[in-house]
């Protein structure tokens, strides 16, 4: 049996500093020559999920400043579906590329409208947290309000309102048996993007909701689901660190999970930033028994030789 | 072994008078609904493809409307991507529905970010003729030529200025091998909506390019790449015509190729309408030797009774 790894892109892999598409498939081509290694490597199948943040808050700006009863802005779990089509596709032109290069062309690369199921009793949904769109003042978010009853605005640090939106857990994906049967490694798949569309079971299908998925927790429960040996969660530092920035800052390498509990506690690592992630790593490495690594794509040959990256144990 | 069956949607399957997400999903779920007898009927496999025009319309007003240095407007290619996330995930919400319904909710339904390729040579690329976006006045039109030096313009009936691209014939899909190798019947393929995305082979992999796929001739050429037994293009009237509203209009019912052949050599079918659905429906029966099949949704049980429909015959 060949090793199943879920890999986990950042929003680093795909924006940097300019939101042209091009600038943005530039990027994924340099992510997608660096993720060859692995994907060379004998016997990994490896499945592919990505971020989507700076995207949907693009694609949402756009809609909301076009938005006319001829022309309606979509709602959020339509934009992340656009997002999933769009930065899907960027990621099959690079991969393309790379894989030609590499000499690896017969490799078919699928991405993949994915839906990612939560529990409507989440408590999330009675404290959204996650702030999207654009920044609103006083006069602007009572006029949003006006179309918008149901949305939650919060001040964020003197900046404005922004809206908030729940940031439920994932529970499964619609799709995962299909994800699951996708003939490996002859076809390397791109699922879940952005976290995947928010849904809720009901009687009759599902219902999208206007919520986000951390895509961290996403990729944990997608490796849990399609049985993935390794989760690799790529963010912009090679390691994780704890007194981060202090004197007696600390490179975490090979941790225990009683080890990442107890810094937990500490407060080590950042709400919305390292935390999720961290987490994200955690709950994979509880449910399998894996091992989890969390790393950048620059030391992807580092940790393909020597496990190099903080790697989280059982 | 199983009969495959191509089935291609068009515009009005998706978006009726109502451009609101909630509409177009309504409108979606109806379509599901009509299509379960099809899904149902023994040793039946469907792959579904679907128009996008209005869509990407849209899309495209919003994001040129939006345009800005910080928030850049997205070219054509991706827009198609984006249309493909947006109603892949619409379709997927309304055929979870209908085949909960149904009792088949066991069957997974896959939406494929897909690219077709069409040829760089093709003669499309020099006469532009597909209007896409909104209307601009002299003046308005002036001013995107600057910003957009090589976009083409024609005056469309005295309404204004509108953007043409090319409309270049499909040669073939990307992800042709991974559609056909997934496992059907219990999954059900959503494939190059809106035609697919158009890229052209390069030395390093594929470029996208600016120009949009008649999805009915993408269709035709999914149906004969994936070895499809049948092509059944799906518009809004239940039959072909010849003599189109006058007295002695006809409804065509089975007919062969000749006659087609001689009914268009007559201008019978309206350029841009019906006359790229009975071209594209011609040209899988020509390289298949299957015949291929005009009809509405609504005739569908009808279909499937008695073969009711326009049916190309070999």
């Amino acid at each position: 049996m060949a090793r199943r790894i879920v890999v986990a892109l950042g929003g680093n892999a795909i924006l940097t500093d300019d939101p042209t598409a091009q600038a943005q498939q530039n990027a994924l081509e340099k992510t997608a020559e660096q993720l060859i290694p692995l994907i060379k490597s004998n016997d990994v199948e490896i499945v592919v999920t990505h971020g989507n943040g700076p995207q949907v808050g693009n694609l949402l700006l756009q809609q909301l400043e076009a938005d006319s009863p001829k022309n309606p802005a979509m709602p959020l779990d339509t934009a992340v579906a656009m997002t999933q089509g769009e930065i899907g596709y960027w990621m099959v032109q690079a991969f393309s590329k790379a894989l030609t290069k590499a000499g690896m062309a017969q490799i078919d690369v699928l991405p993949v409208v994915t839906r990612t199921v939560v529990d409507k009793e989440d408590p999330a949904f009675k404290e959204p947290s996650k702030p999207i769109g654009p920044f609103y003042d006083e006069k602007g978010k009572e006029d949003m309000l006006k179309q918008y009853p149901n949305w939650t605005f919060v001040e964020d640090s003197g900046r404005g309102y922004r809206r908030v939106v729940p940031s439920p857990k994932p529970v499964r994906f619609v799709e995962e048996k299909a994800i699951a049967a996708l003939p490996s490694p002859l076809v390397l798949p791109i699922v879940s993007g952005g976290g995947g569309v928010p849904v809720v079971k009901t009687s009759e299908g599902y219902d999208g909701v206007e919520a986000v998925i951390d895509k961290d927790f996403s990729a944990a429960k997608l490796a849990e689901l399609v049985e993935a040996d390794d989760l690799l969660i790529l963010t912009a530092v090679d390691n994780v660190y704890v007194n981060f920035n202090k004197p007696d800052q600390k490179k975490l390498e090979t941790v225990t999970m009683s080890e990442m509990e107890e810094y937990i506690s500490q407060g080590q690592f950042a709400a919305g930033s390292m935390l999720p992630k961290v987490q994200a790593a955690m709950a994979f490495v509880a449910f399998t028994g894996h091992a989890a690594t969390v790393t950048s794509l620059d030391n992807l040959p580092n940790f393909l030789a020597t496990g190099s990256g903080t790697r989280i144990m059982p």
